[in-house]
């Protein structure tokens, strides 16, 4: 039977298919304006982001002769490495298409794993068409980094693990959204907590989708961002499905708002994040969400950043 | 009955009375030369190093009285912040003493808990009088930074979540040590690992002590160290009996190892360390270490380090 949509079902099974090959990531408190808030620090997972659940979640249901064909996914880093990790642990081929502006650290990270890399110029190219080629002439298995039952379900284990090491569900998930794959998983994981995704400035078409209530592409000429984990320029019919369902609501930061949140996770956390892995703590410290009731969670959900924009975060110049 | 040496049934007692005061940090996998060890990340203790533990241990043990009276403490750092805000939680004045030397981070942090800080020429006076004077003058109780039993049994709580996390003792732990309170509390806790304490080159007198069978100081003309939280002119007769009994040997490391090591966390660990807190890690990787077991413990000790200072070692230039 062909499922039609992620259920918070689904997110139990993938918790306990994947809990030997995931770290169960800390949940570390924090002060702010007087309020005791929690950081799931998802940079801490193997690869650096969430991205290793998903990855898992589906590399671990392919039967044998899929596991033979290889997969094929396409990612500017997280979605690659994690998907590369997982690819080599069951000794399964991975071929990754990844922006050509991609991270070097994120490059080279994936390279690592041995994944094959295939570059793409993401202004000129569409990296599903390439991964839909290279499936059609190896046979290699696409795994897409969010419009998949098994990737979102996958992600949502973060939610599982929050609700565990609370024993309860905090009031208020802020999350880092590019696809909503962790926003959509973690809100299935979590029914009674309130769930908001945060996108880059320009590329909030989460946040315009849910608003207008169908799904909205990001439209054209929008900015450049250092948040590049998060540059997806349209949802997916089952993340949306999901946290339209919920009447969550989008949020958008800046690339100076996340700088000072990477700042904030150096100084207060002793956590290396990246920009897009800094934007729901970016959120929360701007006060662009307007209520953050004591004991709410939010989501780092990457440390993959280059040394060199990292220090340049940290002297202010950036 | 006054206790005459820390003992491992104290330091399993100091993990009950701390439990809900300090958190209980991840045990972080990582590769190494094929090899899988683990990073006990206590730069995500609150506060940024392990050092709460021991301050809460301590201040939890005073009777009202001695509440009243205030803590005294002098520390370069992270001693200085854990004393501060244990004594913040629990209504008790602290007063630091503190190097002038100290970086700014530290010196901020401490006095951002609310404790009075008092800053000394580390050159020209001697800290333990200045402490003493205070302590004379205002009946202030001495909260020491390692030469105190309910200090180590404190520290060594780290040592005691590790066997829990692992659920069995690791072959060997490898510990930044400063005046060895936590290299020795860690000892009692893990009776069958063994134990390398860590110190700064030209400050290794716990090594030196080890080899000669007796306690001796750093010698004059020591040099400069980014080390800073190491930086202990004399080892105290409970931590170097503690890990002389045992049968330990200390190593060394320079200033450069440890950056390469605070490199290493952060491209493979997304872990913000100090050069103190890096130092049994750079042990490791700089092949000082003779043999490190598959399951070896790394202690990062802590985190708390400036941000130019930072970046200037992502950068190289250090």
């Amino acid at each position: 039977m062909t499922r039609q949509s992620p259920t918070a079902e689904g997110v139990e099974s993938a918790a306990k298919r994947i809990e030997d090959w995931v770290t169960r990531t800390p949940l570390l408190p924090f002060e702010w304006r007087g309020r005791r808030l929690w950081a799931k620090a998802e940079c801490l997972q193997q690869g650096g982001a969430f991205k290793l659940r998903g990855a898992t979640n589906r590399l671990l249901q392919l039967d044998e002769e899929e596991k033979k064909r290889g997969v094929v996914a396409f990612s500017s880093g997280n979605h690659a490495r994690g998907v590369a990790i997982a690819a080599r642990r069951l000794g399964i081929s991975a071929t990754i298409v990844m922006p050509s502006d991609a991270p070097a650290v994120k490059r080279e990270a994936t390279a690592a794993e041995g994944a094959e890399i295939i570059l793409y110029d993401r202004a000129r190219e569409d990296r599903v068409a390439i991964a839909a080629r290279i499936s059609e002439e190896t046979g290699a298995i696409v795994v897409p980094s969010f419009d998949d039952i098994d990737i979102i379900e996958g992600q949502g284990t973060a939610g599982v693990e929050i609700r565990e090491q609370l024993a309860a569900e905090p009031p208020l998930v802020v999350v880092p959204c590019g696809g909503g794959g962790l926003s959509s998983g973690i809100a299935l994981a979590l029914p009674n907590s309130a769930i908001v995704p945060v996108e880059p400035a320009g590329w909030d078409d989460m946040a315009r989708s849910l608003e207008r209530g169908e799904i909205v592409p990001v439209g054209e000429g929008a900015p450049a961002t250092k948040l590049d984990a998060l540059q997806t320029p349209i949802v997916s019919p089952h993340t949306f499905g999901v946290l339209h369902a919920r009447g969550a609501r989008g949020l958008s930061v800046s690339d100076e708002e996340a700088f000072a949140a990477m700042r904030f996770a150096f100084d207060h956390l002793r956590l290396v994040v990246e920009p897009g892995g800094a934007a729901a703590l970016a959120a929360v410290l701007a006060g662009t969400v307007a209520d953050v009731p004591e004991g709410s969670v939010v989501i780092l959900s990457g440390g993959n950043v280059d040394p060199g924009l990292y220090a340049s975060v940290l002297n202010g110049a950036a």
